[in-house]
């Protein structure tokens, strides 16, 4: 029997993703909103939205953005105007997945509405550290960039400790830097200590900033406050990975004249390849046992 | 207002710990086993068991082993029998802790029943992952001792990826060697990936030992079976960190011919003054905690 | 007695190393070349070339490129043209010292003529590993920013194993890639080795640049040949850090279709503090020297 | 044709030094003074020293301590006693090559006297560095059995930057501890700051002994001297791992109450099977050379 998955948009990591998803043994792939792709892809089916019998697809695969709050979806190799209804999602099999990286209130409305299985892959533990590793090389080329000075010798403060500030950490020490990390549990201040770093209490950040140069924050929350920011020093410079608005006082980092930047999206701007392939493995994998289950 | 401390029992690591406790403001020590000791404390008190009034302690710290299942508690540095009682127990003062590295049915039991709160210093995130570093650095001696090769391009299998296997794993590469981790949450599996080693799924394990002259186990359960001993090189060697009785199926093993080793109580051997400050500072931390509650 | 320092020309580089000089004590600083500089340094002698009086000074020091082979220099900061004649050059005193960081037979021959010692800053062994740091995080900046995938689990061959090659490795291998170095001699075999690199003996290289991703090369002899170009995988990807005009053959690797990248300048370009900072430190020390011997 | 070679004495390291030989092609091997070896070698003669017939043999290999002032070998397996005279030697064909680990100023002699190669293979660069890996390993088991303290967060002194210097403060920094490195060379100095230890000119020793706990001696020469041990704190220990007599004041060592130890042929202890294999590796290469070189 043949699995039927439909890509409905993506950006340049879904080229890998959908390469890899070729692997797949009895599959059939439709295309939608990749028309403007330069290079095709032999033997996949460019479909128009239209067109698409969505009651057949077994999977449906989504941008890593979901869809707005209106339900369309962005389609970076495609001029069309692709908008997925509640009535669009009422016409899937009750046996379908939706992928899709994050979700929001409208996803989660019209998917739980129409019975269908909703899987965010960003938050999943596996994307989340495999993810983290682009993130952290992406977090490196800025920080050599914006900088006029060598990521060895210099003074980092990484601020949080999950799975992208520990992968920050441990890449910024591998390359000289002199590493801080400010956690909240016990827990992580021990691990942060083992691995080399100086372990802050998270209360405490405030009073170590001023022997800082690159501050990188990985929480989303308001915590790089004025507090923190008032310390470092001119030459100082706040990264926030931290996802939108990030996690930092921009306003007050301006107004002290201290450059901070906010940088989204890292994985799938230095390495889509990867990040696709990431992507594919976790897709694969979860259709795979799919599968097994329904047999 | 003075904070009333006995150490009741304990072994090399017990003087650092007890010389780091020297240092809290308004504190009186009581040593009980402690009389063999050949360089005394200084400015503290060595009492007799029968002599100490547990009414009026606020702190009892036990060995790290607890007591045995009748209340009889281990002294390294004295030829002195201490039984703590249920009677014992109920002497205590309903606001005393009883700080101890591991408890049994027994301790549960009494300190229960006397309503006195026992902590474990080793069920501690912080401490288990403090003391993976000594126990990581006793691993990497006895793999130098037992071993007629270097650990450099040895092809190392670490079983486990909690606080001991991730600090042991990361050691091991650190010298050179060819790292795999077999672990069984696709979290763990990722951040195995993401530094560097060989990420293998646990259910898999017996198919990648034939390739590992090291194998280190770090799971409390029976995990390294026939399966995983038979395909074992002739020269290969398991180490077992696991609390006694270990994971290892030791009779298949001595039956194979492989070496196989139970190793005990590491940080204890190789560190005792690390180990003694770490849970020191742990201590120190909790009683100043309390103290301010109370206040 | 003071010392009489001239700074002829310079780029970005120069601005760290006039204020890292500012320090000395008892010395005058004037500074040639300098005149469009947004941000001036207060208390330095911002002098028109005419009006230097050369056989006052005891230190001339030069751009890090020296000059062209008709004596001009390079003034970054200015619109003035300089020229270092053979004039010019006698008139400087015998004991002076004139700083460049590399130098051409034309200056070379002024230089001899004029009876005054030139230090070559680029060929010294300090200035060149301190240097390869900031090439080598230049090179990791070029390989994320050219590439769709990672560094981590990319596979990196490194031709050469100097004073850069060393670096680069081992910058890569930080930074979780697979790194292969080839070299020639037996003990940089064994080096790059204990490092826990592959070691590649210089005449096998192009047996291994199929298993290939990113060929890096350090060394300044046309190595990187058809035979090791021919068999790059279509994605691989040649970055050449040897002085100009590299090691690599261009042409035939533009022929294959494989990305091939000279990459000039990094220190200035990504770290110009750092760098800057690096040459200060030994013109610094020289200059102690220096003044302790006439002493 | 066949090639002859001779193994006379020898320890640990040489059983894996032969079973590695043994993989040569049309290769005939006598072992003299391995009759006391419990496990033979099959296929191998065990020959006595009086039978062997010298003058047909292409290659000797005598132990890695070379001979004694007399000419007296040492064999770990035979209660033999043998002596290689100046006759013995002189009957010996003169396209043969000995090898040896070390010489002295009797092998040299006879040597040179009979027209034979000698090779003193614990010279070569490359031995040194292969070498410098389980001497490394021996020192860390070394440092962690003789003090009560972790290695992580120790402050380490390396004395010297030569072959066994480099990997030494490489591992010990890999295990988390702080690592200095003193020097002489302005390319050592630049190296140690590039690789993340600290950099300590030579004459400056003295004055950062007080910050260490363990100094760990490389240099064949005085220089651990009564400046450098007296500001070492008292639970300071120091290992010397340069060839006997070391490099260390064990007197005044002894007289301030500092622990001294003088480690000596740490890879053929902790590692004698790696050491074979280095040892055969180049034996090997060298033989093969030597062939291509005849034909
Ligand atoms: N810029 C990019 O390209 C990029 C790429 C990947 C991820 N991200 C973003 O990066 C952020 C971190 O991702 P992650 O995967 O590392 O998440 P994570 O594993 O959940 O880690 C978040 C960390 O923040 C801490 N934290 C959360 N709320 C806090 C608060 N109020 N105060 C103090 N600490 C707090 C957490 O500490 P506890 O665990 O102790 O609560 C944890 O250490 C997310 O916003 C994610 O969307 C950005
Ligand atoms: N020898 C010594 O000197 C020494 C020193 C310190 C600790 N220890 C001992 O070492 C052991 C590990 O300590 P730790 O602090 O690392 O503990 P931990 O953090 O709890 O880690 C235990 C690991 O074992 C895994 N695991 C547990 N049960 C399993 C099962 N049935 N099958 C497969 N995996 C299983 C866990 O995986 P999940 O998280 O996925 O369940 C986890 O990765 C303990 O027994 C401890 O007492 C010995
Ligand atoms: N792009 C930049 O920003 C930048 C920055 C700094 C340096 N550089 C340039 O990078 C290059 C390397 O600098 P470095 O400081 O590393 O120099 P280096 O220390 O002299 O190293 C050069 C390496 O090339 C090898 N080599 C030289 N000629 C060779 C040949 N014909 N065949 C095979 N191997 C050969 C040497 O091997 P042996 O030692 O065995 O001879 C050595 O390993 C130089 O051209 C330098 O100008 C560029
Ligand atoms: N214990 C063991 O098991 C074991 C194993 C292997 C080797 N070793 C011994 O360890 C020692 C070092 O071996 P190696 O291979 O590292 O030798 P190496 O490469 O020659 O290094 C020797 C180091 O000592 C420095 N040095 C020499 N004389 C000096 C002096 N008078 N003052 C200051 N520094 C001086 C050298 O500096 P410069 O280069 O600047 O001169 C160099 O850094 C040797 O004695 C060797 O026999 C012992």
């Amino acid at each position: 029997m043949t699995q039927q998955i439909a890509v409905i948009g993506g950006d340049a990591r879904y080229l890998e993703l959908i390469r890899q998803l070729q692997a797949l043994p009895d599959t059939t792939i439709s295309l939608v909103g990749f028309d403007k792709l330069e290079q095709g892809f032999t033997g996949l089916n460019q479909t128009d939205f239209a067109d698409l019998e969505q009651r057949k697809m077994d999977a449906i695969i989504l941008p890593i953005t979901g869809t707005d709050s209106e339900g369309y979806v962005e389609t970076v190799f495609s001029d069309q105007t692709i908008q997925l209804t509640s009535e669009w999602f009422d016409g899937l099999n009750d046996t379908a997945v939706v992928f899709t990286g994050i979700s929001n209130q409208y996803l989660d409305a019209v998917s739980e509405a129409s019975n269908v299985e909703l899987i965010l892959l960003l938050s999943r533990d596996d994307v989340a550290i495999y993810n983290s590793i682009p993130t952290a090389e992406g977090m490196i080329m800025m920080a050599i960039e914006h900088t006029d000075y060598t990521i060895h010798s210099s003074r980092v403060m990484v601020v949080g400790f999950g799975r992208v500030g520990n992968t920050v950490a441990n890449k910024f020490a591998a390359l000289g830097a002199k590493v801080s990390v400010c956690a909240k549990s016990i827990m992580d201040l021990a691990r942060i200590t083992e691995l080399g770093h100086t372990a802050i209490p998270f209360d405490q950040l405030h009073n170590y900033t001023s022997e800082c140069d690159l501050l990188i924050n990985t929480v989303p929350a308001q915590v790089v406050t004025k507090d923190a920011i008032q310390h470092l020093p001119p030459h100082g410079i706040i990264f926030d990975l931290a996802s939108n608005p990030g996690g930092t006082d921009f306003d007050y980092a301006k107004q002290r004249g201290i450059k901070a930047i906010l940088a989204k999206s890292l994985p799938g701007i230095v390495a889509p390849k990867t990040s696709g392939k990431i992507l594919a493995d976790v897709i694969k994998q979860l259709l795979l046992e799919r599968e097994e289950k329904i047999r």
